[in-house]
């Protein structure tokens, strides 16, 4: 401070300054609504004070075998209620929680447990083979191996006997390792709110993961801004699509709790689970990413509920979803709201904010309107689209094509352990997305493609979503994804990879392939127009995203280019 | 960081840290909603595209004059453009916003401005005569004396001639002040989220006001955590009755830019104008005093407009509403949110939250329910009732009184230039509030004094709030106060005060004083009963509160007791 600046001359205490953290909205929805339903999964059901009181029992059972400040602790499960305490009960024994994707495969998540030297892995018995194989690789890489803490989480709607299995194999049961903790344990909330809460790895669109490090503070920012970004209010009833080991759910996680609003469980998504839901559960929210949207639209009628019971409100982001999705969904009577973000932002941190004067538009004009990724979340500091050779923005023109670069409390740490990669994120003090966009002129930005999924042919680009956008308009295609092939005289040419509806004759795949060539012919630039079409199922990540560098792979080895020798 | 956590070991940087400032929200606001109506003022409509330049001219312009870091800057006005305008305009300097309540005298207004150093004083011209003769109570007091900058604000619905007053003495006219401003000014959010932000002087309850100092970080906290507690949603449509010189509008001022929403001015709060307002301008949500809640219940049906085109959303604070304000309220269709705070928690810090089980209890128990100032809202970490002597909680039993205590991010920086009250204020790691209450065995605390309004009555408490509730249920009372009155054997007994509602014919008083107190008899404990009635308007501070020091004053003037030489 100045000297002589009174004004400014009042330093911090006890009473009026403390670590911003989302643990105090748990402590908080225990007082206020202690008897409300926290987590329903299958039949069991706990309240906001059960709640508070296992993640309280968590902190203290990892506290008593030392685990805490600076350490991490492994979570390999689907949406059960064990994940969701984890996000409380790990970061108040001042511990940092990793959330594993559990369709990684074992040798993954040995290099992440390694990376993250992890203290405590906690298991959903369904995956024990697998954390167990992931421990083993490890023990046969490092002879300085320290097996961790293992705790295996049993689910009644699982077989028994890989619960057993688990059990013999000298994993502590959940509710067993809860019970050695204390429901009144004394958390404290971090010294500093730059403490790390959570890690969470890329999830390997290209080869190596790299370890996202969030921390209490943003997590915080995150739980109040979702609430006014998407408008849910105190005591929505939410349903878990969204993988919490996503991005700690988009930090939905913590938001339910500044909400005191109740989480809904869910195993294994599908449309006739979430339809399901809706039905029995009273769901009023969900997040989801295009794929589980794609779902839901082309569902069989009779796993549908539809007229829908209520108005349903849908936040959804992870890759660019295609209008015609939008337009589906908003027809079904689902409430789109259309964010962008990344891991490296606490998930969602851009979004499509709805304008009324929208509402007079035709709806296809409208889901254009809101396929866009739209403006910068309300706890996002700064957000442009920039040539990165200049760092200068580009104009709002709609057409101009720049890197989206971030700035703010919501944006991660840093990499774990990668100096290199933090380095090249955080050049120029913005944080690089890789991602390619536009800036329309009402200052709303568009996604084109990641940078390194755009296709260059004849020096043009091509936006592979823009294609694909177009793809999805055709009435047999279910998914469609358009990457780069090799090609003899542009350098590449745009491919797409398509699955088709259910109940289409597949003989029929070389008339069909013609029929979607004819469509895009009618309706893109020439040079826009796929070279080729292959059907089948598209490789995707845990999180719904297609993995575009396979499909790249697969059109190199279909279509290879002769050397020049 | 304790070396070798790498988990923690990820510095700040440009890309990821900044300052927590509400004036990022304008930005967005701009960005978002350029063409939205931000704020209305009678013929005057700005959009925020116009708000926000028009704060970064007066940002600019008073940077021209050398007002930023450390300055404090003065605006006596009322629900005006300008005042909402210098919330913004102000910090952005990189100064300091001191919104003076307009109901003081003028060398109350003296003291503040010489105490914080005003650098500039705006002054709505209705209100230039009493700045000038605090300027010249200041000149007159200090040798040093060296006048602020004086800038008048006009506006069309004021006598011009009280205009060209000020002009003739050589004040600066608003809007050309504004016109010496760039309206590209490149503010800078402040280095530290610890910087203050805004000054306000508790209202005088007491002798000598003191300055409550708050930061950009409490103030952003506010501005996320207002719309999750009340559930006030993006574009929402706000009127002014809420004094914003009275702790910033409750933080509403920023609020309102989170939202995007409208903020409609009125100079003057009557329930016609509220009813008006409703009306014409489709407002769906208003903050105000029990004073307002009152005006607005009883009002003439000529000046109404029952029943509402909508649900109109009230929060209310200040003083503890009588339930029979709360009931009259909800009958009429208005959904009232009780909260409860101080300039020092930045306005609301409790709010008694609605819990659905209460929907179907009867509308009195109801309002009985939510006349409780409730649980802590979502951004103040800590709130209980203490026993001053052992800051132990008091058991939550509905009958223990303590003191309302405060800890978290939502409390003040302190008060300016004065270490004895910082010193009391925060004694022991918390703040004290002065307020005496209760908790509920379901955890909601409500208020039953301040501390220094307690009746002692032969050594029994008896809490003043409580048998003014009692006193409201009476048909012919419009408003009532209680408080000590000397007594020759008890120490002190109450004595009620009370304003009856119109129409009433004031020879009938003694009759009406006598109904009262049989009234009380039946319905209260003997020594809870007034021992006088006295009929009369009560003198008021600007928000609302009751004087109850003069009422003190008064009724020791009334009731002398003779001293025991």
């Amino acid at each position: 401070m100045v000297a002589g600046r009174d004004i400014d001359d009042l330093p911090k205490n006890a009473a009026n300054h403390t670590a911003l953290t989302p643990l105090w909205l748990l402590d908080r929805a225990a007082v206020v609504h202690p008897t409300r339903a926290s987590v329903v999964h299958g039949s069991r059901r706990y309240t906001w004070r059960e709640t508070y009181q296992r993640c309280r029992r968590l902190a203290s059972a990892l506290s008593n075998h030392s685990i805490g400040l600076g350490c991490t602790v492994a979570v390999i499960a689907p949406n059960i209620p064990a994940l969701y305490e984890a996000h409380f009960g790990v970061p108040m024994a001042g511990a940092v929680l990793n959330a594993v994707n559990i369709r990684l495969n074992a040798s993954t998540i040995a290099f992440l447990l390694g990376h993250s030297s992890a203290s405590a892995v906690m298991v959903d018995q369904e995956f024990f083979d697998l954390a167990e194989e992931a421990l083993k690789i490890m023990a046969e890489k490092s002879r300085s191996y320290k097996p961790p803490l293992l705790v295996v989480i049993g689910d009644e709607s699982c077989d028994p006997k890989t619960l057993k299995y688990a059990l013999g194999k000298g994993a502590i049961e959940y509710e067993k390792f809860l019970e050695t903790g204390d429901p009144e344990f004394a958390w404290k909330p971090p010294e500093d709110e730059w403490q790390s809460i959570a890690l969470g790895y890329t999830s390997g669109t290209t080869a190596s993961p790299k370890g996202v490090v969030l921390h209490h503070r943003g997590a915080y920012l995150m739980s109040l801004c979702n609430p006014i970004v998407w408008g849910i209010s105190e005591g929505a009833i939410y349903l878990w699509t969204l993988p919490m080991f996503h991005c700690n759910g988009w930090c939905f996680t913590w938001t339910l709790a500044a909400l005191c609003g109740t989480n809904i469980c869910l195993r294994q998504v599908t449309a006739k689970a979430v339809y399901s839901a809706i039905a029995n559960h009273g769901v009023t929210h969900f997040c989801a990413a295009p794929v589980v949207l794609n779902a839901i639209v082309n569902a069989p009628p009779e796993e549908t509920i539809l007229p829908l019971p209520r108005v349903v409100h849908v936040m959804t982001a992870g890759a660019a979803p295609p209008p015609s999705v939008l337009l589906g969904m908003s027809q079904k009577g689902f409430r789109i709201t259309h964010t962008y973000g990344l891991s490296e932002t606490y998930g969602p941190s851009t979004v499509c904010a709805w304008k009324p004067e929208w509402d007079s538009q035709p709806p296809e004009t409208q889901a254009c309107l809101n396929a866009r990724q739209g403006v910068r979340y309300v706890c996002l500091e700064g957000l442009d689209i920039v040539d990165t050779r200049t760092m200068q923005p580009v104009p709002a023109d709609g057409t101009t094509i720049g890197e989206i670069v971030f700035r703010g409390n919501i944006v991660m740490k840093g990499y774990l352990k990668n100096p290199k990669a933090n380095k090249e994120a955080f050049a120029n003090g913005w944080y690089h997305s890789g991602d390619l966009a536009v800036k329309h002129p009402d200052g709303y930005i568009e996604i084109k493609d990641r940078s390194k999924d755009i296709i260059i042919s004849g020096g043009e680009n091509i936006s592979s979503v823009e294609v694909e956008n177009i793809l999805y308009l055709h009435p047999a295609i279910l998914e469609a994804s358009v990457v780069a092939r090799p090609d003899p005289r542009w350098g590449e040419s745009p491919c797409a990879f398509v699955t088709l509806k259910p109940g289409l004759d597949k003989s029929d795949e070389r008339r069909l392939a013609e029929d979607i060539l004819k469509f895009c012919r009618s309706k893109m630039p020439a040079y826009w127009v796929p070279k080729s079409v292959v059907f089948g199922p598209l490789p995707k990540t845990a999180t719904g995203k297609v993995q575009k560098h396979l499909l790249r792979a697969k059109a190199k080895e279909m279509f290879p280019v002769m050397s020049k020798l």
